[in-house]
């Protein structure tokens, strides 16, 4: 019963295929291979963005980290989430590679940022003030760590105030796929015609090696971030390992393919858990679900194999409600609905 | 006529068989898999370094930036080759995870470092001036850019001055395998029995899809090195990609099968170019052949499919040495006798 | 009635006539003065710290992210209130010199850290955990940001937590000797003995020109610190004139003496104002007050040459209580008697 | 005897009133206090750049470090001669304040960048190549470490070598006012009419207590130039003190009337040392001579209380003009007469 993470299912059969369909012979390294631009044009197609200029890279932290580089200066902040990724989970990635940027961190619920809770740290902000840092960015999780999902129009009214205070934004976007899948929406719209200007798109959480995209909505930023990805070792030598990867991920839809398993088998799994009395603690919309287990129980099914990892609960949760650990479990492109099915059966 | 990089060979057979047979079911992620613990068990037994500690990650500039950063505060400087990765092929990424350390570069044939122009920097030195970059790392790499290889007794000999000094020894190794499979000596005689601190073994350039090691033979630098990966978006959340291509690598003997290959296809080379005409430039020590074609015939082998590239002469060539291209011809596990030939007949 | 801020006030005469003792003829440079060795014996005995290293400079961002920058790792975390200095005033200046550290903000009324604030962060640090910050540093500011002051017990409690925790404790003392000043205590007391690591010892809101000590408990930091100076441009040439104004600001207790002459003003107005019928926002124990004035009144007040800074209300502040502009009033050893009360009799 | 260094004389008389001049009352703090806005006023006017960005710090280092950070990214080089003051004496810090850009070090004598290894660097750029550095900065130091002097033609052969290559020019002017001095050209001609884009205009050898200015002429790097001189704690609170001594040093032309004596110290310095048989190592042409004295000679001399600094030879120097240590004299703007036909009658 394995909901541990995303991360610990193996790549999709396609993907296995692709590369070893990508060793054939000799090719040109560092991204100069044919499969790179047949990447980068896919790309630009399927998300209406003909001048974007799309760059691979193999770990999600880095592709966050080099995309904010890329639009928040070392005086500048990133507005995000308190739970989000780049905020707790990349041991400093992003201050490290802005040169020293500053995380501010907002509230909400189910790891979305509050409307009002942007606009107080925009308020709060001292533009012009030179003790202050400036605003720079505005960082958004979709889908959220908690498994929720914004709605186009959720970012753009975010990006809206954000752009509006001169910060870019940037979308994180490890789950993009599945967030597409169960919004049914365009990738155009939940991103650039939203208000994103970077968007960083996930693949290895999705069923692929190790592969990610960073698509810069603004091509003024290609070059910078080139250097920045070669300068922080970023940059493949054997790069078509990588464009192998994500050009068979978007052949034939199989990215939204994948995404849409892994958020019918959430949803499966959380239909289940409620009728056995355990309803989810957030809105299961992906591929996520959050629900809490008496401690007894959770060390039985730890026993009986379950993988799956316990969080705080969030801020704001009622004390009444925060008796049982809470578990996350996560479904992929490889979970099964036998597996799920276990898991309900199980309790 | 592949010899353009050993970057543009594909990756061996048994390596591909490795990911495949890793992609079975889940496991565990960031380097909690069973085969990384194996990874790491086999280099130290490899090296007769019992307390070593093995790090993966995927790029060559990754690998020496980060061990480089381990072993430099930003205000020290680090002692290299003139012609060395980290100094010019790199885009700065020493000086970047360093956080602004300072590199010094130094002279010597065949991209060798020359015990005086070492003992001359470290006598330029102001230890304990405030003012001045303070002594910190000599990086070595063997096999060097121009193809020449430092015997245990030459990196013993400059890495003792440099202990003395006060610092510390780093060793490019991107082409260790080709040095050790040229010289018959152990593992260990070639790294810390002759004083290096750090070892970065390469992988990628010698069969491997994407996977270098760093080996710390001083293990308090583990949680340091880990801390640095995982900031600097370098550690894999799938990384049993990782450990599966190392584990690969080193079975039965794998890496010096094939840097022996690429050496012996290089020794072939460059026999036949000097029948020729075409004697080497450099001495041929690993895989790597350096030789002057005239202009017009380096065009007319270029128009035949040559892929080379052309690299200036080293400084202090003698003037009449430099009228013609001088290419650097390089071989891989990949390379056939067959292609050699192909060349050599084309003269 | 120049209230806008210490930083507004001249130097006093007596460090001014040191400057001009110290201007003559020819001095070592860069801290080789003998006043240097004096002002560093005299800083260790005051402080009873016969190992202490001092080191000075020019301004008080410097004295903070310096001494930072010697106790946290680019990986760690500086825990501190959400109104400390370090935090919201120095443009990021901690996350430039620590190499993209990050900085934790706590709550706390007075802009004192609540010691359950401090011990829910520790509870929420991951230790050992790859992925995220690291502990490393807890920032206290005594005087606070909010003219509160934490008195040696309190300072030893919450760095006892920091200890045990494995944190180093750094004490922001831009007014520490107006701190000093209103307990009677020892420098000792309020600083190493209550668990103090580093302490930046201001000088420049305290009546000198431009001069800050930064004085480190643990002398193994001293040459990392000197070299981060040097690197950070804090090394003066002719430091000289830094060790003149810390010697005369030390001598016959000037440092002192001024600090308990603002502190005084500073009771005198709040007394005034209280009586006038607008009573202190938060406690007035050392040379600042804050009080709110209705608007109207505010404006006519800075009409007749009231300087003042109005500052946003505390968080948990009642909203009745948000209603009036909350003025911030500092006074220094310059503030007379004749001031202050110039300001009662405006009311 | 003192000729160690002008960074050991005191401050000029004028120096020292203009700061009791400004010590009296309050005054506003951070740079926006009158004076300072009568400093830029005064320098653009002598500049003749009546756009042109002022910024006033305390040390040179600093300046340097922070106007280089504004012109250069941190993938960039900073093109300067092997001698130059940011190369080698300011323990790194143009590498800090970058964010890890590289220095590329240079040939030429006199510590003037020759043009043919100015002309070979460039060629030898590899701009657009993601793996290098790309071109930056050209870093001049007029004058030169060795006492020499670059011509306004000179200036700008190089500044436009530089210019053509993509590169921004930066001129430590740490001795700017001895260069005028000696010329007697124009302030813009010797910095913007030259090709300069960003100056260092030093005070602090040449009479002040600690002041320096940075003189950007693409006014668009203003708002850059505070945050990061205010991120690496340079900008001083009671800023008065530092637009005081840039006021005082600009009025009736004192800053070239101190220069012009300095000068004229060395050239009687140099004219009695050749008299006596110990002609100079390097053009005297402002405040510094270079000449050899026999090692007993120099112990007698010092012995009798001369301070000076023995240096290195330059590169290129015959070994027969080796076997003397090569004392360094600087004169400033309070070396007298006497002292000068002292340290000639001691010979």
């Amino acid at each position: 019963m394995e909901f541990g993470s995303d991360n610990t299912a193996p790549a999709a059969p396609e993907i296995m295929a692709a590369l070893a369909a990508a060793n054939a012979g000799h090719r040109p390294s560092y991204g100069e291979e044919a499969a790179m631009g047949r990447v980068a044009g896919r790309l630009r197609e399927l998300f209406e963005a003909p001048d974007a200029h799309v760059g691979l890279l193999a770990t999600g932290t880095a592709a966050n980290a080099l995309a904010l580089a890329c639009l928040c200066p070392p005086w500048g902040t990133v507005m995000c989430h308190r739970a989000a990724h780049v905020a707790i989970d990349e041991c400093g990635a992003p201050e490290f590679f802005t040169g020293g940027a500053k995380l501010t961190t907002l509230d909400g619920g189910d790891a979305k940022i509050a409307p009002d809770a942007l606009a107080a740290a925009i308020a709060a902000l001292a533009v012009g003030d030179v003790h202050r840092a400036q605003p720079a960015v505005l960082s958004l999780t979709d889908v959220t760590e908690r498994g929720a999902i914004y709605r186009p129009a959720e970012i753009a009214a975010l990006a809206g105030m954000a752009h509006e205070a001169g910060m870019k934004v940037h979308l994180d976007g490890a789950r993009f796929a599945n967030a597409l899948a169960a919004l049914g929406c365009s990738p155009a719209e939940l991103s650039w015609k939203a208000g994103v200007d970077a968007l960083c798109l996930g693949g290895t959480k999705n069923g692929l090696m190790a592969a990610e995209a960073v698509i810069l909505f603004d091509p003024e930023l290609a070059w910078e971030f080139q250097l920045r990805r070669k300068r922080g070792g970023h940059l493949f030598s054997k790069h078509r390992f990588l464009s192998a990867q994500m050009e068979a991920y978007l052949e034939g839809d199989l990215w939204l393919r994948m995404a849409g398993h892994a958020n019918a088998m959430a949803a499966r799994l959380a239909g289940g858990l409620a009728a056995k009395g355990y309803p989810p603690a957030h809105p299961v919309e992906a591929n996520i679900v959050f629900t809490a287990f008496p401690a007894d129980l959770l060390t039985q099914l730890q026993g009986q194999g379950l993988q799956t990892s316990v969080w705080p609960a969030e801020p704001g949760t009622p004390a009444a409600a925060r008796d049982d650990p809470l578990c996350r479990l996560v479904c992929s492109w490889a979970t099964t609905e036998d597996e799920v099915d276990a898991l309900i059966d199980a309790l």
